[in-house]
């Protein structure tokens, strides 16, 4: 039997993998078979679109490990193979969980609480078929939608990253609304995020619950970083959507902690724009380079 | 060849459909194993847990064709289930489309564009393998979030409901934040839906863009039925939830047009309140029971 001293809370399991690699960074799963090189794809067309994909997924997984500390899988991308798409998130899952990789899905659900209590039950826990160690989660419903989420990391020592402020550019016309009482509504969720976190603290000072913050917009990124200091910060438009390193940096705390940044087109396309010799040399390559280039942003934004 | 002069727009299908059946309804299958009467599941359970789930729901399909018009299937009880439940699911969308139900997939997905474009990938549109005519929409990204979906809708006639006011009891908590300049900001979200749907108009009057309003919520309810005379109700939260017919009334239009209730659970759980002869039976008599209770509650609500 296990109990709740036993039990690793995968915040605490993120952060020393980060220190264990020397990089604060995931590689999104966002894979369209229309990315994967056309010799690969036909060798591996077995299994039909989902098939080849998982085989792409895999090596890259395999070919990271030493230098990359986290995967995120952008469940859109799997469903919209239907059924074997479903089955194919699950094997990458299964593959990232094996090779010790910290594992977000990117599902970005969110509904009232019973619903979010099935959706809780997809995706946390020992016993979920799509079984990640975060899962991104909508906040639109309040707390009742997101307890079940939270309740569910209690249980099992898994955490959520709640969507604060999104990457893209229209996510201000709802999130940066300016209430009545001051600030925009964004920092009004920050409250809320930071509150509902609270009571998971894990042993490195943040929180299973974490928060959605997008590196496209690095002012708000700094203030929330002030605003949050126990929550720990998914930053996701580094590289395709435009974000540069410098615009990250205020993100990470003072020890250049607290955030991981994901990046998937540049990534799993690395091979598109290079003389590599294959996929997994190609996405080495480049995230050698986000890694040196992301350290050296935060170490130019500390003080000495 | 296709073209748009011989789409069905599904707003259209959907108005009529209603028309024919007499009823401004639509079953909810958030179905769980545990709500199957067990003889049943017992008799069902080669396909595992999703088959039974699978039968008991064509079961209920055949069983009320002629008296509801629409279903509403929550994906999150399929996903729980994993690839399975997924497949369980296109079965069940198969299924509700052979017998010409108007299919709403309640997902609400919602992401940046290029992920809202695999999500309208999975979920609307003709090569969708979730096929469905209507799917629910989170509109926390904003316009670029939801474009993807609504550039769906436009080519293949399909629909979105998107979120406005949830029912459940938190979604307050951000949906009713007063603006700096007036008002709930679930009210300004009501203008940006209808300006959203204002280029996809079908012919009785209503948008293929519509909108989830929680019956949960009557006073609001009727407010955002003024504020929006163009947009389509799907309103959640009859029966089990909590909301009553009464309460519903002020979210028709003057014909007592304009919305479709769902029900799950007081539906397909009908069977455990009643001495009916079977699940499909104790449906249909709820289902007429709550008809009934819907358009005298109408009728009541408009002036003779």
């Amino acid at each position: 039997m296990y109990t709740r001293a036993d039990r690793v809370r995968q915040i605490d399991r993120l952060i020393g993998s980060i220190r264990a690699t020397g990089s604060p960074s995931a590689i999104g799963l966002d894979t369209r078979y229309e990315y994967i090189p056309e010799d690969f794809a036909a060798r591996h067309s077995d299994g039909g679109r989902a098939g080849a994909i998982y085989e792409f997924n895999a090596r890259l997984l395999r070919g990271l490990r030493d230098i990359i500390p986290c995967v995120k899988i952008q469940a859109a991308y799997y469903e919209m193979l239907g059924p074997d798409g479903m089955s194919c998130m699950a094997k990458t899952i299964a593959e990232a969980r094996a090779l010790d990789y910290v594992v977000i899905v990117d599902a970005k659900r969110g509904d009232i609480g019973a619903t979010a209590e099935a959706y809780s039950a997809a995706y946390l826990g020992t016993d979920a078929p799509f079984r990640a160690d975060f899962l991104t989660v909508n906040p639109y419903f309040g707390r009742d939608g997101v307890e079940p989420f939270i309740s569910a990391c209690e249980r099992d020592g898994s955490g959520v990253f709640i969507l604060v402020k999104t990457s893209n550019p229209s996510g201000r016309e709802l999130q940066d609304l300016t209430l009545a009482d001051g600030g925009p509504m964004y920092e009004r969720l920050a409250g809320m995020v930071s509150e509902w976190g609270a009571p998971l603290m894990g042993s490195e000072g943040y929180s299973s619950v974490g928060a959605v913050v997008g590196a496209t917009y690095p002012v708000q990124g700094a203030d929330l970083r002030r605003m949050m200091p126990h929550t720990f910060f998914l930053l996701p438009g580094y590289g395709a959507q435009g974000a540069r390193a410098s615009d990250l940096a205020g993100c990470f705390d003072a020890s250049g902690g607290g955030a991981v940044v994901a990046a998937a087109r540049s990534l799993i396309c690395a091979h598109r724009k290079t003389a590599a010799a294959d996929f997994v040399r190609a996405a080495r390559d480049e995230a050698l380079n986000m890694r040196d280039r992301l350290l050296e942003a935060i170490r130019h934004a500390r003080p000495r």
